[in-house]
């Protein structure tokens, strides 16, 4: 299994980890991190600076795509060299796989026209626009399309692609080894049962940069 | 909030990076990923490159301490100079964590002594030998000390410690920015509920290379 999962300036981090510390440990994983270019990139806040491996040109194929989301993805959705790099890539893969709004890059490079899909709760109206069905679960697969909700779903993903790619002994074994037993000590992670100010709170703040991204080039 | 978290080779990724997606959206927050030296450390697997992007001795003091595990924990917890700076930090902070096997990073500065504890379920008896009461719950909190169970459980405990510190409100915002309503589809995440013959191999495979640690260095 050779997974490749994209990494970019202002990444949500946890998109990309979340999956990749499940994934990474089914039998016979190598896992590539390959992004626009080769050299350290850092996550949405600036805080964290994580590596490049290979630039995307230079990746011929890999099995599994795993394209993770934040304020760098909508800008990137907006790149046709990236689009067209993700495009060819997909050509070659068994599963390709967004988290939160790394689905927004996929719709984007036209590979998930009148396809069920999932993104980030507050980028459901951005996802239709973009030609996909937004659906409102935890993980949608559609073909060989699988697309997680905001953030954190990622992990439930990976352990789904696990059950599905290796067994359920081996995904066990998978959720075992990074115990993963949530108990959140709050009940707020579903746009659906929350109270809807803290909703409209949420999607303003989510969108407030997003204005960037329409205006014209420097 | 002035939060800092150890990087180092071979460190379990998400470790570090669920507990930082929760944290660092805490407002006002600033988040410094300190190591060993500065500059590129591997995952476990070696598969992902993070940055150190400063060196742990010229941090002089920070409000949130946060040591991730992983079998590059386990290598530090023996190296004299790197618990020293920790015991240093551990000085000027207001909470002292740690996730997965970096509760035997602190434990082993002596941080620990006497307190209760938690640790990746395969690891009680490495932290009770280093002068823990080992506690099988998903995060314990003693005094100042807030650690975690393995891998996953650092998203939980940053999630109660963003109840603690900024409130109920912020900590449902940033449980809902990052859609933290999990939905594992298997349920083998908590040992106490797995088949035995599951939990016996996995521990096996957890301590495979920790016999390197008490060779005698090259």
């Amino acid at each position: 299994m050779d997974i490749v999962c994209l990494l970019f300036d202002e990444i949500t981090a946890l998109d990309a980890i979340g999956p990749y510390e499940v994934l990474s440990r089914l039998p016979g994983a190598r896992t590539r991190f390959a992004g626009p270019r080769e050299g350290l990139v850092r996550s949405e806040n600036r805080a964290l600076g994580l590596h490049v491996d290979v630039a995307l040109e230079h990746v011929t194929s890999c099995d599994l795509l795993l394209v993770p989301g934040g304020f760098g993805a909508r800008k990137l959705a907006l790149d046709p060299a990236l689009l067209a790099e993700l495009q060819r890539l997909d050509q070659t893969t068994q599963i390709t796989a967004s988290v939160c709004t790394g689905a927004l890059l996929l719709a984007a490079a036209g590979l998930l026209n009148g396809r069920k899909a999932t993104t980030h709760w507050a980028y459901f109206e951005q996802l239709r626009a973009l030609g996909a069905e937004p659906i409102a679960e935890r993980y949608v697969r559609d073909g060989k399309y699988a697309t997680a909700a905001g953030v954190s779903a990622g992990i439930d993903l990976g352990l789904a692609l696990a059950l599905e790619l290796a067994g359920q002994e081996v995904a066990e074994a998978i959720q075992l080894s990074i115990e993963y037993d949530p108990t959140p000590p709050l009940a707020a992670g579903n746009p659906a049962r929350v109270a809807p100010a803290l909703r409209e709170r949420l999607y303003s703040r989510s969108h407030r940069r997003d204005h960037e991204l329409s205006a014209p080039a420097k």
